[in-house]
Protein backbone atom coordinates (compact mmCIF):
# COMPACT_ATOMS: atom_id res chain seq x y z
CA UNK A 1 0.00 0.00 0.00
CA UNK A 2 1.56 3.55 -1.36
CA UNK A 3 0.61 5.95 1.28
CA UNK A 4 -0.03 9.62 -1.05
CA UNK A 5 -0.43 12.88 0.20
CA UNK A 6 -1.77 15.98 -2.02
CA UNK A 7 -1.22 20.05 -1.82
CA UNK A 8 -4.06 21.81 -3.77
CA UNK A 9 -7.51 21.78 -3.81
CA UNK A 10 -7.32 22.87 -8.16
CA UNK A 11 -8.74 20.78 -10.88
CA UNK A 12 -5.90 18.12 -11.02
CA UNK A 13 -5.56 17.81 -7.37
CA UNK A 14 -9.34 16.69 -7.44
CA UNK A 15 -8.98 14.39 -10.10
CA UNK A 16 -5.67 12.91 -8.70
CA UNK A 17 -7.32 12.33 -5.36
CA UNK A 18 -10.47 10.58 -6.91
CA UNK A 19 -8.51 8.21 -9.02
CA UNK A 20 -6.55 7.37 -6.33
CA UNK A 21 -9.38 6.94 -3.71
CA UNK A 22 -10.33 4.32 -6.34
CA UNK A 23 -7.20 2.37 -6.11
CA UNK A 24 -6.58 -0.57 -3.79
CA UNK A 25 -3.00 0.04 -4.06
CA UNK A 26 -3.03 3.76 -2.94
CA UNK A 27 -3.65 5.01 0.72
CA UNK A 28 -4.56 8.70 0.71
CA UNK A 29 -3.75 10.31 3.79
CA UNK A 30 -4.15 14.10 3.45
CA UNK A 31 -5.20 16.53 1.27
CA UNK A 32 -3.76 20.40 2.27
CA UNK A 33 -5.08 23.43 0.63
CA UNK A 34 -4.81 26.79 1.91
CA UNK A 35 -8.27 28.07 2.10
CA UNK A 36 -10.84 25.88 3.94
CA UNK A 37 -13.62 26.18 1.74
CA UNK A 38 -11.92 25.06 -1.22
CA UNK A 39 -11.02 21.86 0.78
CA UNK A 40 -15.22 20.89 1.24
CA UNK A 41 -15.09 18.82 -1.89
CA UNK A 42 -12.37 16.67 -0.84
CA UNK A 43 -13.57 15.84 2.88
CA UNK A 44 -15.21 12.92 1.94
CA UNK A 45 -12.13 11.45 0.94
CA UNK A 46 -9.82 12.05 3.87
CA UNK A 47 -8.41 14.29 6.03
CA UNK A 48 -8.00 17.87 5.05
CA UNK A 49 -5.79 20.27 6.50
CA UNK A 50 -4.56 24.63 6.13
CA UNK A 51 -1.08 24.10 7.85
CA UNK A 52 1.64 22.59 6.31
CA UNK A 53 3.31 21.82 9.92
CA UNK A 54 0.39 19.32 10.24
CA UNK A 55 1.84 17.64 7.26
CA UNK A 56 2.06 13.76 8.05
CA UNK A 57 4.96 11.92 6.28
CA UNK A 58 4.01 9.51 3.81
CA UNK A 59 5.62 7.62 0.87
CA UNK A 60 4.88 10.29 -1.84
CA UNK A 61 3.11 13.60 -1.63
CA UNK A 62 2.15 15.41 -4.45
CA UNK A 63 1.94 19.52 -5.33
CA UNK A 64 -0.51 20.30 -8.01
CA UNK A 65 -0.50 24.00 -7.82
CA UNK A 66 0.24 27.07 -10.10
CA UNK A 67 3.80 26.51 -11.92
CA UNK A 68 4.75 29.49 -10.31
CA UNK A 69 4.05 29.21 -6.59
CA UNK A 70 5.46 25.48 -6.84
CA UNK A 71 9.06 27.00 -5.95
CA UNK A 72 7.82 28.60 -3.11
CA UNK A 73 5.62 25.95 -1.73
CA UNK A 74 8.38 23.64 -1.95
CA UNK A 75 10.75 25.85 0.34
CA UNK A 76 7.53 26.20 2.57
CA UNK A 77 6.87 23.26 3.64
CA UNK A 78 8.43 21.17 6.12
CA UNK A 79 11.54 18.49 5.16
CA UNK A 80 9.98 14.98 4.62
CA UNK A 81 11.49 11.68 4.03
CA UNK A 82 8.46 11.23 1.43
CA UNK A 83 9.24 11.79 -2.07
CA UNK A 84 8.18 15.39 -3.41
CA UNK A 85 6.46 15.47 -6.77
CA UNK A 86 4.97 17.79 -8.76
CA UNK A 87 2.68 17.59 -11.52
CA UNK A 88 3.65 20.72 -14.28
CA UNK A 89 4.72 19.86 -17.67
CA UNK A 90 6.92 23.10 -17.95
CA UNK A 91 8.41 23.28 -14.53
CA UNK A 92 11.97 21.69 -13.49
CA UNK A 93 12.43 19.08 -10.98
CA UNK A 94 14.92 21.76 -9.33
CA UNK A 95 11.96 23.97 -8.06
CA UNK A 96 12.17 21.11 -5.43
CA UNK A 97 15.49 21.17 -4.38
CA UNK A 98 14.51 21.49 -0.57
CA UNK A 99 13.67 18.09 -1.01
CA UNK A 100 16.45 15.16 -1.26
CA UNK A 101 13.82 12.98 -2.73
CA UNK A 102 12.05 15.00 -5.51
CA UNK A 103 10.41 13.64 -8.75
CA UNK A 104 7.46 14.50 -11.57
CA UNK A 105 4.24 13.39 -11.72
CA UNK A 106 2.33 14.71 -14.85
CA UNK A 107 -0.66 13.43 -16.33
CA UNK A 108 -1.20 14.68 -19.93
CA UNK A 109 -4.46 16.16 -19.90
CA UNK A 110 -6.59 18.74 -19.44
CA UNK A 111 -8.75 18.72 -16.21
CA UNK A 112 -11.97 20.67 -15.38
CA UNK A 113 -13.58 19.33 -11.85
CA UNK A 114 -17.06 19.50 -13.68
CA UNK A 115 -16.02 16.64 -16.18
CA UNK A 116 -15.43 13.02 -15.56
CA UNK A 117 -11.85 11.90 -16.90
CA UNK A 118 -11.13 8.30 -17.11
CA UNK A 119 -7.56 7.78 -16.41
CA UNK A 120 -6.79 5.08 -17.43
CA UNK A 121 -5.55 5.57 -21.09
CA UNK A 122 -4.04 9.53 -19.82
CA UNK A 123 -0.28 9.35 -20.53
CA UNK A 124 1.50 9.81 -16.90
CA UNK A 125 5.19 11.53 -17.28
CA UNK A 126 7.60 10.36 -14.44
CA UNK A 127 11.19 11.52 -13.41
CA UNK A 128 12.80 11.17 -10.48
CA UNK A 129 16.46 12.47 -9.06
CA UNK A 130 16.93 9.16 -7.44
CA UNK A 131 17.01 5.89 -8.82
CA UNK A 132 15.52 3.67 -6.49
CA UNK A 133 12.27 5.98 -6.32
CA UNK A 134 11.08 4.80 -9.40
CA UNK A 135 9.79 1.67 -8.37
CA UNK A 136 7.32 3.31 -5.81
CA UNK A 137 6.52 6.30 -8.88
CA UNK A 138 5.89 3.86 -11.51
CA UNK A 139 3.36 2.23 -9.10
CA UNK A 140 1.58 4.99 -8.13
CA UNK A 141 1.10 5.84 -11.49
CA UNK A 142 0.37 2.60 -12.45
CA UNK A 143 -3.17 2.60 -9.97
CA UNK A 144 -3.97 5.48 -12.28
CA UNK A 145 -3.08 4.24 -15.99
CA UNK A 146 -1.51 2.02 -18.38
CA UNK A 147 0.15 4.61 -19.70
CA UNK A 148 3.23 5.33 -17.59
CA UNK A 149 6.87 6.48 -18.77
CA UNK A 150 9.88 8.16 -17.20
CA UNK A 151 11.18 11.57 -19.36
CA UNK A 152 13.62 13.98 -18.41
CA UNK A 153 12.36 17.50 -17.61
CA UNK A 154 14.08 18.74 -21.30
CA UNK A 155 11.95 16.30 -23.19
CA UNK A 156 8.94 16.55 -20.68
CA UNK A 157 9.06 20.82 -21.37
CA UNK A 158 9.24 19.77 -25.35
CA UNK A 159 6.17 17.76 -24.88
CA UNK A 160 4.14 20.29 -23.04
CA UNK A 161 4.81 23.09 -25.57
CA UNK A 162 2.85 20.37 -28.06
CA UNK A 163 0.82 20.24 -25.98
CA UNK A 164 0.25 23.81 -25.40
CA UNK A 165 0.09 23.82 -29.29
CA UNK A 166 -2.52 20.94 -29.21
CA UNK A 167 -4.96 22.04 -26.28
CA UNK A 168 -4.47 25.49 -25.36
CA UNK A 169 -4.16 26.60 -29.41
CA UNK A 170 -6.76 24.23 -30.59
CA UNK A 171 -9.45 24.95 -28.24
CA UNK A 172 -8.31 28.42 -29.31
CA UNK A 173 -9.00 27.94 -32.64
CA UNK A 174 -12.46 26.60 -31.65
CA UNK A 175 -13.15 29.53 -29.81
CA UNK A 176 -12.86 31.93 -32.93
CA UNK A 177 -15.03 29.19 -35.13
CA UNK A 178 -17.70 29.57 -31.96
CA UNK A 179 -17.26 33.18 -32.50
CA UNK A 180 -18.14 33.07 -36.31
CA UNK A 181 -20.78 30.85 -35.42
CA UNK A 182 -22.81 32.96 -33.03
CA UNK A 183 -21.97 36.19 -35.02
CA UNK A 184 -24.46 34.97 -37.76
CA UNK A 185 -26.62 32.67 -35.61
CA UNK A 186 -25.04 29.10 -36.57
CA UNK A 187 -25.41 26.74 -34.57
CA UNK A 188 -21.87 25.75 -33.05
CA UNK A 189 -22.78 22.10 -33.30
CA UNK A 190 -23.10 21.48 -37.20
CA UNK A 191 -19.46 21.64 -36.74
CA UNK A 192 -18.88 18.80 -34.67
CA UNK A 193 -18.52 16.25 -36.91
CA UNK A 194 -16.39 17.85 -38.89
CA UNK A 195 -13.81 18.56 -35.89
CA UNK A 196 -13.99 14.61 -34.92
CA UNK A 197 -13.00 13.62 -38.32
CA UNK A 198 -10.07 16.25 -38.20
CA UNK A 199 -8.85 14.66 -34.87
CA UNK A 200 -8.38 10.98 -36.17
CA UNK A 201 -7.91 11.68 -39.48
CA UNK A 202 -4.37 13.48 -37.61
CA UNK A 203 -3.59 10.50 -35.95
CA UNK A 204 -4.47 8.01 -39.00
CA UNK A 205 -2.98 9.88 -41.81
CA UNK A 206 -0.77 11.85 -39.93
CA UNK A 207 -1.36 15.80 -40.36
CA UNK A 208 0.92 16.41 -42.83
CA UNK A 209 -1.45 14.50 -45.88
CA UNK A 210 -4.29 15.71 -43.55
CA UNK A 211 -4.25 19.30 -44.49
CA UNK A 212 -6.89 20.48 -46.80
CA UNK A 213 -8.27 23.68 -47.36
CA UNK A 214 -7.93 27.34 -49.58
CA UNK A 215 -4.07 27.44 -47.77
CA UNK A 216 -2.77 24.01 -48.92
CA UNK A 217 -4.51 24.65 -52.88
CA UNK A 218 -3.09 28.43 -52.85
CA UNK A 219 -6.24 29.61 -53.59
CA UNK A 220 -5.99 33.33 -53.39
CA UNK A 221 -9.83 33.78 -54.69
CA UNK A 222 -11.13 32.63 -51.42
CA UNK A 223 -8.28 33.60 -49.00
CA UNK A 224 -8.99 37.40 -49.91
CA UNK A 225 -12.90 37.10 -49.95
CA UNK A 226 -12.78 35.04 -46.51
CA UNK A 227 -10.04 37.37 -44.77
CA UNK A 228 -12.56 40.56 -46.27
CA UNK A 229 -15.19 38.76 -44.59
CA UNK A 230 -13.83 38.12 -41.25
CA UNK A 231 -14.98 40.89 -38.53
CA UNK A 232 -12.57 40.90 -35.87
CA UNK A 233 -9.08 41.73 -36.01
CA UNK A 234 -8.22 38.31 -34.04
CA UNK A 235 -9.37 36.48 -36.27
CA UNK A 236 -8.44 37.98 -39.18
CA UNK A 237 -4.85 37.99 -37.58
CA UNK A 238 -4.85 34.13 -36.96
CA UNK A 239 -6.66 33.70 -40.47
CA UNK A 240 -3.67 35.35 -42.05
CA UNK A 241 -0.86 33.85 -39.55
CA UNK A 242 -1.79 30.36 -40.39
CA UNK A 243 -2.97 30.55 -43.85
CA UNK A 244 1.07 31.92 -44.18
CA UNK A 245 2.43 28.95 -42.39
CA UNK A 246 0.46 26.32 -44.12
CA UNK A 247 1.85 28.03 -47.71
CA UNK A 248 5.30 28.07 -45.80
CA UNK A 249 4.91 24.35 -45.14
CA UNK A 250 3.76 23.24 -48.71
CA UNK A 251 6.30 25.25 -50.14
CA UNK A 252 3.65 28.18 -51.81
CA UNK A 253 4.61 31.75 -52.08
CA UNK A 254 4.02 34.39 -49.28
CA UNK A 255 0.34 35.79 -48.95
CA UNK B 1 -36.57 7.04 -56.97
CA UNK B 2 -34.42 9.65 -57.74
CA UNK B 3 -32.25 9.61 -60.34
CA UNK B 4 -28.30 11.47 -59.63
CA UNK B 5 -25.36 11.97 -61.53
CA UNK B 6 -21.93 13.13 -60.34
CA UNK B 7 -19.26 15.35 -62.20
CA UNK B 8 -16.59 14.34 -61.02
CA UNK B 9 -13.79 12.13 -59.36
CA UNK B 10 -12.17 13.41 -56.39
CA UNK B 11 -12.96 12.44 -52.67
CA UNK B 12 -16.38 13.95 -52.62
CA UNK B 13 -17.44 12.73 -55.64
CA UNK B 14 -16.48 9.21 -54.42
CA UNK B 15 -18.04 9.15 -51.11
CA UNK B 16 -21.00 11.05 -52.73
CA UNK B 17 -21.25 8.01 -54.87
CA UNK B 18 -20.47 5.16 -52.66
CA UNK B 19 -23.47 6.87 -49.85
CA UNK B 20 -25.89 7.32 -52.49
CA UNK B 21 -25.31 3.52 -54.37
CA UNK B 22 -26.50 2.20 -50.53
CA UNK B 23 -29.78 4.08 -50.52
CA UNK B 24 -32.76 2.41 -51.74
CA UNK B 25 -34.58 5.74 -52.69
CA UNK B 26 -31.93 6.81 -55.02
CA UNK B 27 -30.80 5.78 -58.47
CA UNK B 28 -27.06 6.72 -59.81
CA UNK B 29 -26.76 6.95 -63.31
CA UNK B 30 -23.75 8.34 -64.60
CA UNK B 31 -20.16 9.53 -63.29
CA UNK B 32 -18.89 11.88 -65.31
CA UNK B 33 -14.93 12.61 -65.43
CA UNK B 34 -12.22 14.23 -67.65
CA UNK B 35 -10.22 11.33 -67.25
CA UNK B 36 -10.77 7.37 -67.65
CA UNK B 37 -8.04 6.30 -65.01
CA UNK B 38 -9.88 8.40 -62.83
CA UNK B 39 -13.04 6.72 -63.48
CA UNK B 40 -12.05 3.25 -62.62
CA UNK B 41 -12.93 3.21 -58.83
CA UNK B 42 -16.24 4.43 -59.84
CA UNK B 43 -16.56 1.62 -62.83
CA UNK B 44 -18.36 -1.28 -60.58
CA UNK B 45 -20.79 1.39 -58.95
CA UNK B 46 -22.37 3.10 -62.31
CA UNK B 47 -22.18 4.01 -66.27
CA UNK B 48 -18.82 6.17 -66.22
CA UNK B 49 -18.41 9.06 -69.32
CA UNK B 50 -15.45 11.64 -70.51
CA UNK B 51 -17.80 13.28 -72.50
CA UNK B 52 -20.63 16.17 -71.80
CA UNK B 53 -22.53 15.57 -74.55
CA UNK B 54 -23.25 11.65 -73.26
CA UNK B 55 -24.80 13.69 -69.95
CA UNK B 56 -28.17 12.16 -69.41
CA UNK B 57 -31.23 14.41 -68.32
CA UNK B 58 -31.49 12.95 -64.41
CA UNK B 59 -33.29 14.63 -61.42
CA UNK B 60 -30.15 15.81 -59.86
CA UNK B 61 -26.80 16.72 -61.42
CA UNK B 62 -23.92 17.48 -58.49
CA UNK B 63 -20.96 18.92 -59.54
CA UNK B 64 -18.17 18.11 -57.08
CA UNK B 65 -15.08 20.23 -58.35
CA UNK B 66 -12.58 22.37 -57.57
CA UNK B 67 -14.18 25.75 -56.31
CA UNK B 68 -12.34 27.60 -59.16
CA UNK B 69 -13.52 25.74 -62.17
CA UNK B 70 -17.26 25.13 -61.01
CA UNK B 71 -18.44 28.06 -63.08
CA UNK B 72 -16.51 27.07 -65.90
CA UNK B 73 -18.00 23.05 -66.07
CA UNK B 74 -21.42 24.84 -65.51
CA UNK B 75 -20.92 26.79 -68.50
CA UNK B 76 -19.57 23.67 -70.73
CA UNK B 77 -21.94 21.16 -69.81
CA UNK B 78 -25.30 21.09 -72.19
CA UNK B 79 -28.60 22.98 -70.69
CA UNK B 80 -30.23 20.51 -68.65
CA UNK B 81 -34.11 19.79 -67.10
CA UNK B 82 -31.99 18.61 -64.02
CA UNK B 83 -31.44 20.72 -60.55
CA UNK B 84 -28.01 21.21 -61.21
CA UNK B 85 -26.26 21.60 -57.68
CA UNK B 86 -22.57 21.87 -56.62
CA UNK B 87 -20.60 20.57 -53.62
CA UNK B 88 -18.96 23.79 -52.25
CA UNK B 89 -19.00 25.51 -49.12
CA UNK B 90 -17.31 29.35 -50.37
CA UNK B 91 -18.98 29.65 -53.95
CA UNK B 92 -22.15 31.21 -54.50
CA UNK B 93 -24.72 29.45 -56.42
CA UNK B 94 -24.30 31.84 -59.43
CA UNK B 95 -21.70 30.19 -60.39
CA UNK B 96 -24.22 27.85 -62.01
CA UNK B 97 -26.23 30.78 -63.03
CA UNK B 98 -26.06 29.20 -67.02
CA UNK B 99 -28.94 26.08 -65.76
CA UNK B 100 -32.80 27.15 -64.64
CA UNK B 101 -32.75 24.71 -61.68
CA UNK B 102 -29.71 25.54 -59.37
CA UNK B 103 -28.61 24.21 -56.20
CA UNK B 104 -25.88 23.94 -53.57
CA UNK B 105 -25.39 20.34 -51.80
CA UNK B 106 -22.80 21.01 -49.41
CA UNK B 107 -22.23 18.55 -46.71
CA UNK B 108 -20.22 19.55 -43.93
CA UNK B 109 -17.05 16.90 -43.65
CA UNK B 110 -13.32 16.47 -44.55
CA UNK B 111 -13.22 13.79 -47.11
CA UNK B 112 -10.23 11.47 -48.24
CA UNK B 113 -10.57 8.25 -50.39
CA UNK B 114 -9.24 6.04 -47.88
CA UNK B 115 -10.66 6.53 -44.81
CA UNK B 116 -14.54 5.32 -44.14
CA UNK B 117 -17.12 8.00 -43.63
CA UNK B 118 -20.16 7.76 -41.61
CA UNK B 119 -22.71 10.06 -43.70
CA UNK B 120 -25.79 9.43 -41.25
CA UNK B 121 -24.19 12.45 -38.94
CA UNK B 122 -22.90 14.70 -41.32
CA UNK B 123 -24.40 17.97 -42.01
CA UNK B 124 -26.18 18.82 -45.53
CA UNK B 125 -26.20 21.84 -46.20
CA UNK B 126 -29.07 22.92 -49.34
CA UNK B 127 -29.88 25.67 -51.07
CA UNK B 128 -32.15 25.92 -54.15
CA UNK B 129 -33.68 29.01 -56.34
CA UNK B 130 -36.88 27.36 -57.25
CA UNK B 131 -38.68 26.51 -54.16
CA UNK B 132 -40.48 23.64 -55.52
CA UNK B 133 -37.17 22.03 -55.83
CA UNK B 134 -36.71 21.82 -52.17
CA UNK B 135 -38.72 18.74 -51.55
CA UNK B 136 -36.41 16.63 -54.17
CA UNK B 137 -33.50 17.86 -52.80
CA UNK B 138 -34.06 17.40 -49.45
CA UNK B 139 -35.03 13.85 -50.31
CA UNK B 140 -32.03 12.92 -51.61
CA UNK B 141 -30.22 14.62 -48.65
CA UNK B 142 -32.25 12.60 -46.27
CA UNK B 143 -31.07 9.31 -48.41
CA UNK B 144 -27.49 10.18 -46.81
CA UNK B 145 -28.07 12.43 -43.52
CA UNK B 146 -30.25 12.58 -40.52
CA UNK B 147 -29.00 16.13 -40.41
CA UNK B 148 -30.31 18.52 -43.40
CA UNK B 149 -30.85 21.78 -43.40
CA UNK B 150 -31.63 24.71 -46.18
CA UNK B 151 -29.43 27.56 -45.85
CA UNK B 152 -28.53 30.85 -47.79
CA UNK B 153 -24.93 31.06 -49.33
CA UNK B 154 -24.52 34.10 -47.15
CA UNK B 155 -24.98 32.30 -44.24
CA UNK B 156 -22.80 28.73 -45.42
CA UNK B 157 -20.19 31.43 -46.56
CA UNK B 158 -19.61 32.30 -42.81
CA UNK B 159 -20.02 28.38 -41.99
CA UNK B 160 -17.02 27.45 -44.48
CA UNK B 161 -15.00 29.76 -42.83
CA UNK B 162 -15.87 28.41 -39.32
CA UNK B 163 -14.84 25.28 -40.86
CA UNK B 164 -11.63 26.78 -41.83
CA UNK B 165 -10.72 27.42 -38.56
CA UNK B 166 -12.18 24.55 -37.03
CA UNK B 167 -10.84 21.90 -39.54
CA UNK B 168 -7.96 23.28 -41.87
CA UNK B 169 -6.71 25.32 -38.94
CA UNK B 170 -6.50 23.01 -36.49
CA UNK B 171 -4.71 20.47 -38.76
CA UNK B 172 -2.43 22.75 -39.23
CA UNK B 173 -1.89 23.58 -35.53
CA UNK B 174 -1.48 19.51 -34.80
CA UNK B 175 0.67 19.65 -37.13
CA UNK B 176 3.26 21.75 -35.87
CA UNK B 177 2.29 19.90 -32.36
CA UNK B 178 3.94 16.59 -34.93
CA UNK B 179 6.68 18.55 -35.64
CA UNK B 180 7.93 19.18 -32.07
CA UNK B 181 7.00 15.78 -31.25
CA UNK B 182 9.31 14.47 -34.19
CA UNK B 183 11.76 16.67 -33.63
CA UNK B 184 12.39 15.76 -30.03
CA UNK B 185 11.63 11.70 -30.60
CA UNK B 186 8.61 11.73 -28.93
CA UNK B 187 5.14 9.85 -29.91
CA UNK B 188 2.98 12.24 -31.53
CA UNK B 189 0.28 9.31 -30.02
CA UNK B 190 1.10 10.91 -26.14
CA UNK B 191 -1.13 13.59 -27.19
CA UNK B 192 -4.19 11.66 -28.72
CA UNK B 193 -6.46 11.64 -25.18
CA UNK B 194 -5.54 14.97 -24.68
CA UNK B 195 -6.77 16.73 -28.47
CA UNK B 196 -10.01 14.38 -28.11
CA UNK B 197 -10.88 15.57 -24.20
CA UNK B 198 -9.99 18.93 -26.30
CA UNK B 199 -12.74 18.52 -28.72
CA UNK B 200 -15.19 17.15 -26.56
CA UNK B 201 -14.58 19.84 -23.87
CA UNK B 202 -15.08 22.43 -26.43
CA UNK B 203 -18.57 21.07 -27.07
CA UNK B 204 -19.86 20.48 -23.57
CA UNK B 205 -18.54 23.37 -22.37
CA UNK B 206 -18.18 26.04 -24.73
CA UNK B 207 -14.89 26.38 -26.10
CA UNK B 208 -14.57 30.23 -23.86
CA UNK B 209 -14.88 28.35 -20.43
CA UNK B 210 -12.27 25.74 -21.77
CA UNK B 211 -9.57 27.87 -22.31
CA UNK B 212 -6.49 26.57 -20.04
CA UNK B 213 -2.86 27.54 -20.30
CA UNK B 214 -0.04 30.23 -19.98
CA UNK B 215 -1.35 32.56 -22.23
CA UNK B 216 -5.18 32.39 -20.52
CA UNK B 217 -3.25 32.68 -16.84
CA UNK B 218 -1.07 35.30 -18.53
CA UNK B 219 2.06 33.58 -17.14
CA UNK B 220 4.75 35.71 -19.26
CA UNK B 221 7.50 33.04 -17.57
CA UNK B 222 6.31 29.94 -18.97
CA UNK B 223 5.27 32.00 -22.38
CA UNK B 224 8.61 33.48 -22.95
CA UNK B 225 10.37 30.48 -22.06
CA UNK B 226 8.73 28.31 -24.42
CA UNK B 227 9.37 31.13 -27.17
CA UNK B 228 12.50 30.82 -26.64
CA UNK B 229 12.49 27.32 -27.12
CA UNK B 230 10.32 26.50 -30.34
CA UNK B 231 12.75 25.66 -32.82
CA UNK B 232 11.14 27.18 -36.03
CA UNK B 233 10.06 30.69 -37.17
CA UNK B 234 6.22 29.31 -38.15
CA UNK B 235 6.12 27.39 -34.90
CA UNK B 236 7.55 31.29 -32.90
CA UNK B 237 4.84 32.91 -35.15
CA UNK B 238 1.93 30.67 -34.34
CA UNK B 239 2.77 30.95 -30.68
CA UNK B 240 3.24 34.84 -30.54
CA UNK B 241 -0.45 34.81 -32.49
CA UNK B 242 -2.41 32.82 -30.83
CA UNK B 243 -0.96 33.78 -27.17
CA UNK B 244 -1.36 37.49 -28.28
CA UNK B 245 -5.71 36.69 -29.16
CA UNK B 246 -6.06 34.82 -25.92
CA UNK B 247 -4.72 37.64 -23.97
CA UNK B 248 -6.96 39.70 -25.69
CA UNK B 249 -9.97 37.50 -25.33
CA UNK B 250 -9.43 37.49 -21.52
CA UNK B 251 -8.95 41.05 -21.35
CA UNK B 252 -5.23 41.04 -20.35
CA UNK B 253 -2.27 43.28 -21.78
CA UNK B 254 -0.05 43.36 -25.11
CA UNK B 255 2.86 40.80 -25.38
Amino acid sequence: MIEISIIGTGNVAYHLACAFNKSEHISLKQIIGRRRDALLSFEHICECITSYNEIKDVDLLIITISDDVISEVSEAIPSLTAIVAHTSGSTSIDALKKHSKRAIFYPLQTFSKTRKIDFSTIPICLETNHESDKIILEKAALALSKSVFFIESESRAHLHRAAVFANNFCNHILYQAEEICKEHKLDFNLLQPLIKETVNKAFDTGTFAAQTGPAKRNDRNTINKQLQNLNTADQKLIYKTITQTILNTYGKEKL
